[in-house]
């Protein structure tokens, strides 16, 4: 089967392609179908900017279409910066600009209440029929930035019962306990039921 | 199992019952649990407020919820109510003066340029689990009203196959050819899976 992959992410589709390629399922990119416009994320969920994305792809391409959408909660800041994550520090997006800002916002505050978690919604649109998983995954921002791996704010996020930070886990390792790899392994069993 | 229907509207609540109550199967709606604020209908698919809707009332009891949107989708309007068809007489919402904003629009356009579509997503959330179901009924718009049965439109819709509107129909033979009553039956077979 053929589906298409909704982001122009590359640690996203690195991550839906460690999960999700086997025999038989085919994940196809902006590079393999011709770009297309990124739909504005007006939803007030995760749920509903995943599935706003998913169900904008299948009508274009008349296929199979898998979307994500993903936050980080920090409880010291409210649940900030949550469905506003990639653009907490400025509309540009930019992963360093958010990563410093967090560690400057927690300046000072003690290990115990630097708690956080990462969500994550996954949204398969098929035809008449849309799946939707959530995952999440508990951790803590450390105080400085560790490791080259992932994306996004994976340099400062330390997931409970690791002594190191997302960035320096591989990308097995990541996919087995994160927000996106847990969703992603349920949509795997459901793509097979198909 | 216990499940919250999201929706105040007694004709919606009374196809839910008929479509979904099976031994082992509990359907409760704001008068079991007391009444609650309404989200706003922010979303713009049928998708995404259905989710809206589901969403918060499984946030606001912890049980599953069920929800529910749906649209009339007119040809010869472009499209037009859609996503709106509840309001489009006004932020009322009356049902009558909808018809009659129908039956004006439409007066003198004849019978093959008056096709028109059911269309309606049921939604239901789990914990980190969510389903969407989408169905459609084509029919067309008669010249007026037609039958006691059923509500909004249901008086003005003549569904294809079908001499009679909507609204002539009996409970259960709407439930198994209605936009809504489709997904519902789908969404049973998921429960039931449970």
């Amino acid at each position: 089967m053929d589906i298409v992959i909704a982001s122009r992410n590359a640690g996203k589709i690195r991550e839906m392609r460690e999960a999700l390629e086997t025999s038989g399922l085919r994940l196809l990119t902006f590079e393999d179908l011709g770009d297309w416009p990124e739909p504005e994320e007006t939803g007030r969920t995760l749920e509903q900017n995943a599935i706003l994305k998913a169900a904008a792809l299948r009508e274009r391409f008349s296929l199979p279409a898998l979307a994500d959408d993903s936050g980080l909660e920090v409880d010291f800041l409210g649940g900030r910066p949550g469905i506003h994550s990639s653009r907490y520090a400025g509309p540009e997006g930019d992963a360093e600009k958010n990563m410093t800002l967090m560690l400057e916002e927690l300046e000072g505050v003690p290990p115990q209440k630097r708690t956080a978690r990462f969500a994550c919604v996954i949204a398969l649109s098929l035809e008449g029929d849309t799946r939707l998983r959530r995952g999440v995954c508990e951790g803590r921002i450390v105080e400085a930035r560790k490791g080259l791996g992932g994306f996004g704010y994976d340099p400062v996020f330390q997931p409970d019962g690791f002594d190191r930070t997302m960035a320096e886990l591989t990308l097995a390792e990541k996919n087995r306990i994160s927000h996106r790899g847990k969703p992603l392994a349920a949509m795997r069993e459901v793509l097979r039921a198909k």
